[in-house]
């Protein structure tokens, strides 16, 4: 895999002793050179420390970033002022060893909320993160499984491009959307790239990467306080931005849309992944209103878990999405099969349909007929373990 | 009963083979004189035929209405023409039997979604349907029965007032929002009274009644195409609407509002009950957006199934309600304990808040510190049972 790390950065991790279990808990992603950096947060209102001091630190640094400090086991959030002192003095921690500004250091934070982040612990484990962080694969590799709560696996993808015979590399790393026992959801993502770009520009290649990957999917609905997505940009390739723009927009949409797939898979309880391609709709804005709907519907979404062709749960979330419709345009399709039409009953094989749904991966089409865009949104099932995991009493 | 069942209203119910189980499902309401009517439905766009002709008879006959007919067992929905041929078949029939209009007769349909309706057995059924209709406790409680459909219980209310010693008599009859097997949830709610009122005047009464309690509650967010709320007012008691305007207004909601509760309570799998407390919100719109999003989280839902006070989860559903707030206002109490301050953690005894929210009925009051405006919301938690029976492969 080795091949596929973007020059520039040193990777590390350990256990701090953050999480009750015992497990790595710290990762560290080391600059030395700096990056350009670029990043989108949740749109929650109520915001985590790490995502006001993340935001503020680019803004300060002018989007130079020389070190990344996330933690899993506790999100630093709705911990008021303390909170996001602490956050800067892990920052500052940090800044100090490695010999750069507070602001050129980025933290992310997952985990529990309202408790306060134990600061000691992280001080007390930076000089050894420090020390082991190192290029290639080993370290890359701990970083991954370190930023990880209730996931069951690693999350990464990775594309290279080539400009002159020159590669670029991109590597991103997530860490899933599954809801943490025993909290929040959080959406992690950070992205990797020798590319040599200003943060200006890496900002445009994040937008449209995101719009196009993690803004349209969803597990339950539930928006967290901490979704962070970070893309840094060593420089190292000496390939510049202007040189191999489409080309690294694909590239990085790609990597994006791979890893909002494994967050979608990887949902806690998830049993199928269905893809939602909706189409004929006046916007695709519109088209997102629809998928969202149908993806927060629980009557929806039990049906699913069920690999019942229930298409009339779809149509009435539709009915009320809020989207002006025109219900005798409406066709939807379970694969091959249509199982609506002109928003009424049309004969179909159940037997089939049920065969089809119990795949683990799925598709449903819906036709509007009331416009050109379209959307593809991915989600899932909502399943009695889904309740088991989240129900359980933890305090 | 019988002392509190308003004059004019005859009742019956028969079993005309439209549920697989053979039960109920065929329930009659006659006002031998005409009734005033007004009716509220779903704002969902798909609409099932039975609620496109209520609404349509209710117009052409100037809110009179002589009989109501309301079948279980199939909705009447994504139907297309022939759906709706069907709902003005059965009133036609009716209409023909009881020597009426056909816009005199109110029709409501629950139950599977796109499936055609069984006319013919309706048909068949009118005649001992409408021989068998009458005053007295019997015949309402084979008509509250009849409407039933996952419902465990009857859901019936009424009030009582009286005006220079006479007595204006209120009583309704609900069907549950628990979601059915295998299909929508629907709430069809029939209320009537012997008050004189004009079809104008009962609309007035119902709409400010209908806000401050049908609109307030949710089970799981599903919008049904097929919701109604219709009241009947036979004059029989011969009390104007004017002489008792607000004791009857008063009446009415008390009603409606003890009819929400019994829904909510009855909604599928439902293990607790939770009475939202909404405070100090800029509009009772505000508080009422904020209740829908919390009683809509699946995460929130789940941490209630299981009795954790996990109030971080509540605090971030504020943050993506959609309205602006001021985090560090934000103050959330469980009954009595108060366990986020200013947005924050505070301290609390968690034995005790999760012996609190074992109670099967139960109060969280969140206060935002940005207005003056208050609502109440009844909700409920999301069980691995709502799943299992909603999950149920039925075709």
């Amino acid at each position: 895999m080795s091949a596929r790390l973007p020059r520039g950065f040193l990777f590390s991790a350990c256990a701090a002793g953050i999480k009750p279990s015992g497990k790595p808990d710290l990762a560290l992603a080391l600059a030395p050179d700096g990056a350009s950096a670029a990043a989108m947060f949740t749109r929650n209102q109520i915001l985590a420390a790490p995502v006001i001091a993340g935001r503020e630190n680019l803004r300060r640094g002018q989007g130079v970033v020389r070190a990344l400090i996330v933690n899993a086991g506790n999100a630093n959030c709705a911990t008021g002022k303390q909170g996001l002192k602490a956050t800067r003095s892990v920052c500052a921690g940090l800044a100090r060893r490695i010999e750069c500004q507070e602001y050129h250091v980025f933290p992310s934070s997952t985990g529990i909320i309202g408790v306060p982040l134990p600061v000691e612990k992280i001080h007390a484990a930076l000089p050894g993160l420090i020390s082991a962080a190192a290029e290639g694969d080993a370290a890359f590799d701990q970083f991954a499984t370190a930023i990880l709560t209730t996931d069951t696996h690693q999350k990464v993808a990775a594309q290279t491009i080539t400009f002159n015979g020159i590669e670029v590399t991109l590597i991103g790393v997530a860490k899933g959307a599954g809801m943490i026992h025993p909290n929040m959801a959080t959406m992690l993502v950070y992205l990797f790239t020798d590319l040599s770009a200003s943060p200006r520009e890496l900002q445009q290649l994040l937008k449209a990467a995101v719009e196009h990957s993690f803004n349209n999917i969803s597990i339950d609905g539930d928006t967290s306080t901490n979704d962070t997505v970070l893309l840094l940009a060593s420089g190292k390739s000496e390939v510049n931005f202007k040189s191999v723009r489409d080309e690294f927009q694909a590239a990085l949409t790609k990597v994006c849309r791979s890893l909002a797939a494994q967050i979608v898979a990887d949902g806690e309880g998830v049993q199928h992944v269905v893809r939602l391609v909706i189409e004929e709709t006046r916007t695709r804005k519109e088209a997102r209103q629809i998928a969202r709907t149908i993806a927060n519907s629980s009557l929806v979404k039990t049906a699913w878990a069920g690999a019942d062709p229930n298409w009339g749960r779809i149509l009435a979330a539709i009915g009320y999405s809020g989207i002006s419709i025109k219900p005798e345009r409406i066709n939807i399709y379970l694969g091959e099969q249509q199982v609506c039409r002109h928003g009424a009953a049309c004969p179909f094989d159940h037997e089939q349909a049920h065969r089809y749904m119990s795949e683990p991966v799925y598709e449903i089409r819906i036709v509007l007929g009331t416009g050109n865009a379209h959307l593809e949104f991915l989600t899932c099932d909502l399943t009695a373990e889904y309740v088991r995991v989240n129900a359980e009493y933890s305090t």
